[in-house]
């Protein structure tokens, strides 16, 4: 196990009805900034819920935060939090709205030219506005972590920033509250934490059983409760809990603690979803079974024990036995309902030479904390997925 | 899964050499008062470590703190506390020096008759001096949890105490510390973090996959690397990385997060260590199967769950599988040295009557979180162990 720090303060208010604590989370003389994305929260009751738990409090609002939320939408905000003199923020949503908020927090703050610099100089955060969340939608792990990722619409680009002074304060996850969700969005959520674990678990072996025990008990979980989720005729509400606490721990932080990771297949779909805007977690799905068939003999102990204890597979060689495992993956995120090739959202070759472009100018060798995905790698994958 | 709330704001220094970090994380104007325990830091070159760490501090040694803290000691150090005027208390130690500081801390800022109460009358802590610890020995879990065990010598009680204002602020874990401990300390270390998974695991199923997948993979890392601890000639640095790794999540807050807790088989052993002065862990290997056995019919289903996800036993009916199982516990405590019957420590029947009198003067008539082991069954089940 490599040497780490931990360190996560967030506090999680988690369950039915758990919204109406917020009040008792909130320095009573704050004056709040209620941050959230298209308007869903209007239809399914959450908008309701979270206004009167907060009566009492002076609060503005701020809506139209978009999916993969953009810098530009965000320095909206800034102007708001700035001239309202705002000194909470509590973001309602999922995860673009909790990331979005969180730069929204350092962005009010932040004393240089240009606040996209956070992003795209990666400037060490020190100040941030506090922050608290509700969340809508089980996914990114943003309602327990201090990172966000933006995407500047002006130049296509998407970059994460973190920084722990911008760690919520507090983030209320009731289950109920994913029950309205649109399936697709559902589905992303399943296929987003799934993926987020395979970053912190499937490279190199360093001896952390603790940690890769866990990885595999949510990798699991996932396997197990996603499909119900996505098949369900009316919500269940365990099954949902399960989701969102697996969600949650995907990236809290505990799951990197001492190993190696990844973070190879973000970094590429990322781009797909800069330059076509394709659902983050689908980008994922495409991506993922590339990057494990790539690297399946440098990686081949990792692959190996997830196919055992992930999937159970006994049989075959270890070559067959990797590829069965890649094929299970693949098959869990259509089962679920997410599309996994290129050409299935009109994306081709094109493209793929696009990303090696965008990749070559920023001068980079290699993605991934490993650096063991070369860029002529990232080209060969991604025409696996065409 | 039952709602729940969870927060930990513990910062955790892991691994080899973390000890320099300790300058880092403590305001630099702090008048610090070091805690310790029989001077063992003193033959295994950790009190050198830290005092050199702590080069430029204003630092009062406070040592002597003895297993099973005595709250006798511990108000001699809140006396050196007020005199000295201290504002920040480090811990260098194991659970017992941990738990005994926590106590300090709050003690220090009460404002009552008899400090205690604290513990006796589980009061609500809401001030306390803020600490840090460095960790000597993998077992408590005190380094990442805000709670403490401490014991009245004049009248044999050993009560709990805890309040969120006690975390400390940074634990250091560094594995190579444990390589100097006896063997007895190690063991002792392994039975304590196993039972602790225990208690949170091992009563009734709530749909819980991910905590109990969590609790499963630290069972399973204590069975594969516990013994391997207890054998080795030459301490091995991965082997004690994932021992402590472990002990610490054992007991963190979060396997208990949206179950069903117990905590039965440490209100007993509480008991036979204000008695006889049995370590605290072998209190535990000592009641556990005895309770495991009690509740073999009402918890019935998570025993089975045991028996199959964490000793892979797959034959026989369901009432061999459980005995099997126990009996799997019972060896994997001996197998790291650990005794497992009241007459190995000459303790017999007057002993049960006295803690079955005990617990019936305090007008208690079960123990545990879930009330299902009654006074009664406490002179059943200890019959069982002599």
């Amino acid at each position: 196990m490599n040497n780490f720090n931990f360190y996560n303060p967030v506090k999680i208010l988690f369950g039915k009805g758990k919204i109406a604590e917020l009040s008792k989370n909130i320095p009573a003389d704050a004056k709040i900034l209620m941050t959230y994305g298209g308007g869903s929260i209007h239809k399914n009751g959450v908008y309701e819920q979270v206004k009167t738990a907060l009566k009492g409090f002076n609060v503005v609002e701020f809506g139209g935060i978009e999916p993969n939320p953009h810098y530009e939408t965000l320095m909206k905000a800034v102007e708001v939090v700035k001239a309202e003199k705002i000194d909470f923020l509590l973001a309602v949503g999922g995860g673009s709205v909790l990331d979005g908020t969180k730069f929204i927090a350092a962005a009010a703050l932040y004393e240089g030219e240009s606040a996209w610099d956070i992003a795209a100089k990666q400037l060490t955060v020190s100040k941030a506005l506090p922050l608290g969340a509700v969340l809508t939608l089980a996914a990114t792990g943003s309602e327990m972590n201090s990172g966000g990722v933006i995407t500047r619409e002006a130049t296509q680009e998407k970059f994460a920033f973190g920084s722990p002074v911008l760690f919520p304060k507090f983030s209320v996850l009731d289950p109920q509250i994913t029950f309205s969700l649109p399936q697709r969005q559902v589905a992303n959520g399943i296929v987003d934490a799934f993926v987020h674990v395979i970053e912190q678990y499937l490279t190199y072996p360093v001896n952390s059983p603790v940690q890769d025990r866990f990885a595999e008990g949510i990798l699991l979980t996932l396997i197990e409760e996603g499909p119900k989720a996505s098949t369900a005729e009316t919500p269940d509400y365990e099954t949902r809990a399960n989701l969102m606490w697996a969600a949650t721990m995907a990236l809290n932080g505990l799951l990197s603690t001492g190993v190696k990771t990844d973070w190879a297949t973000h970094m590429i779909g990322h781009e797909l979803t800069a330059l076509h805007g394709i659902d983050h977690a689908v980008t994922l799905a495409i991506v993922l079974p590339g990057v494990m068939r790539l690297m399946k003999d440098k990686r081949r102990e990792k692959l190996l024990q997830y196919a055992s204890r992930v999937w159970n597979i006994t049989e075959g060689t270890d070559e067959q036995k990797i590829e069965t495992a890649i094929q299970q993956t693949e098959s869990f995120f259509r089962q679920v309902g997410i599309s996994t090739l290129l050409s299935e959202h009109q994306v081709g070759q094109d493209t793929i030479n696009q990303i090696v472009e965008r990749f070559t100018q920023r001068k980079m060798r290699a993605v991934g904390a490993q650096q063991d995905v070369s860029i002529a790698d990232v080209g060969e994958l991604l025409k696996t997925r065409l």
